[in-house]
């Protein structure tokens, strides 16, 4: 099993979790893993509440976070994994089987990284808006007949594999790598880069949300160092105040 | 995913299942990952009627056997393996962490054997004389905080591990091994000693169920194959005549 230390930089994200039991199944699957985070997107209140009353994993649904949404659950995740049957959806990212996944868990964390697995609505599971935050899609090998799990049992499928296949870090990398970027901060550079195209006049207002969400995969796609991300937030914010200048000669900026 | 004759060889037991929910899990569990055969040992009878009605797995609980004992419900199996977790017992027979157990699982198949997986009641596991038809235990690894884990996540977790990672059969294996011996089979050869033992006055009547449990142990451990067997089976029916002939002089053998 990983150490502590790593383990509580693996989370667990429910996005909009209805069924109480499911929660807590969820939580139950994480401590049997050693998984101490999890955070509830925009969960059903009433629900919610009685899940963190349940026996069996108190003290981690008691420090469990709940968000209004999804891109603040992963801001300081820096590989976000989606879960979830493809059986209907064509992926617009890499797809990853879930036996293929822990060797890229464990790079994520010996640079220092944070990883989010995230699990949809019990009956529809992630929507493609979801979806555009993650960095990769997880996908456990089912049968074609019965493709679709339970939630409890997804997760603890996961979180198996996670925790007994993820290698441990090395004992001394002296060398310490930038630790990947952040989803919060590439959602900051894409919040820029929207803001660009729509003062260059790039694309009609009725392409913007595809656009965007072209973009988020896009920027999730190229792997950014904090170092790359902090140049292309440069060379974005001095296009922009160029571009501003210019619609509005009169508005100078601060 | 193994192939359908292979899943077909490896059979779910649940050992009186209380929860209709749970049973209804582990058949979900079994149809996500492509196995078909479920016994329940002595299920609680309404609880077991409201499980197969349930939705989502329903041709594999229709089609579910139910027996009055275990030893009824792996006869025709020649690889036993319990499952629970072990931090309150000393096992008695060898455990196999579930990350290694692919290869042993893999090997029974290749060699034509039949494997069943078995779980205990929700509240206790499975218990000490449960245990004595097991040729091996199986432990998840699970974090020592919170090591128990729920019926229907230990199930599909045992059952992802089982599909993904037992390796396929070689495509051509010229040479048919005798395959195990059957767990039946063990248990007539275990009646047959114990009426020799009971022949020979071996050991005072208080001491028989202890032996008895020993024995079935024994018998396990030794990886007998049928050829073995029917030697063991032969030699033990002489000495039985012969103890009995000695014991009653008038009384002869048909």
């Amino acid at each position: 099993m990983l150490p502590s230390d790593q383990l509580d930089r693996i989370s667990v994200v429910l996005v909009s979790p209805r069924n109480p039991l499911n929660i807590g199944a969820v939580a139950r699957a994480m401590a049997n893993f050693g998984l101490s985070q999890l955070t509830a997107v925009a969960p059903f209140e009433p629900h919610w509440r009685e899940a963190r009353s349940a026996v069996g994993a108190e003290s981690l649904l008691q420090n469990a976070r709940s968000t209004q949404c999804l891109a603040e659950a992963v801001r300081q995740c820096t590989l976000v994994l989606g879960t979830g049957t493809l059986a209907h959806r064509k992926p617009e990212q890499r797809v990853v089987q879930l036996p293929e996944l822990a060797p890229l868990v464990g790079d994520e964390l010996e640079h220092g990284g944070r990883v989010a697995l995230l699990f949809g609505p019990e009956k529809h599971g992630l929507t493609r808006d979801d979806l555009s935050y993650c960095h990769l899609l997880v996908e456990i090998p089912t049968h074609p007949s019965q493709p679709s799990m339970n939630l409890g049992q997804a997760a603890a499928v996961c979180l198996y594999e996670l925790s007994t296949r993820v290698p441990a870090p090395a004992p001394a990398s002296p060398v310490k790598q930038d630790p990947p970027a952040t989803s919060g901060s590439l959602d900051a550079l894409a919040d820029l880069i929207e803001q660009t195209m729509v003062a260059a006049n790039y694309s009609p207002r009725l392409m913007r949300p595809a656009n965007r969400h072209d973009l988020g995969l896009l920027l999730r796609r190229l792997n950014l160092r904090p170092a790359d991300l902090r140049r292309a937030l440069g060379l974005f914010r001095r296009i922009l105040w160029r571009l501003s200048a210019r619609a509005k000669p009169n508005h100078l900026p601060k």
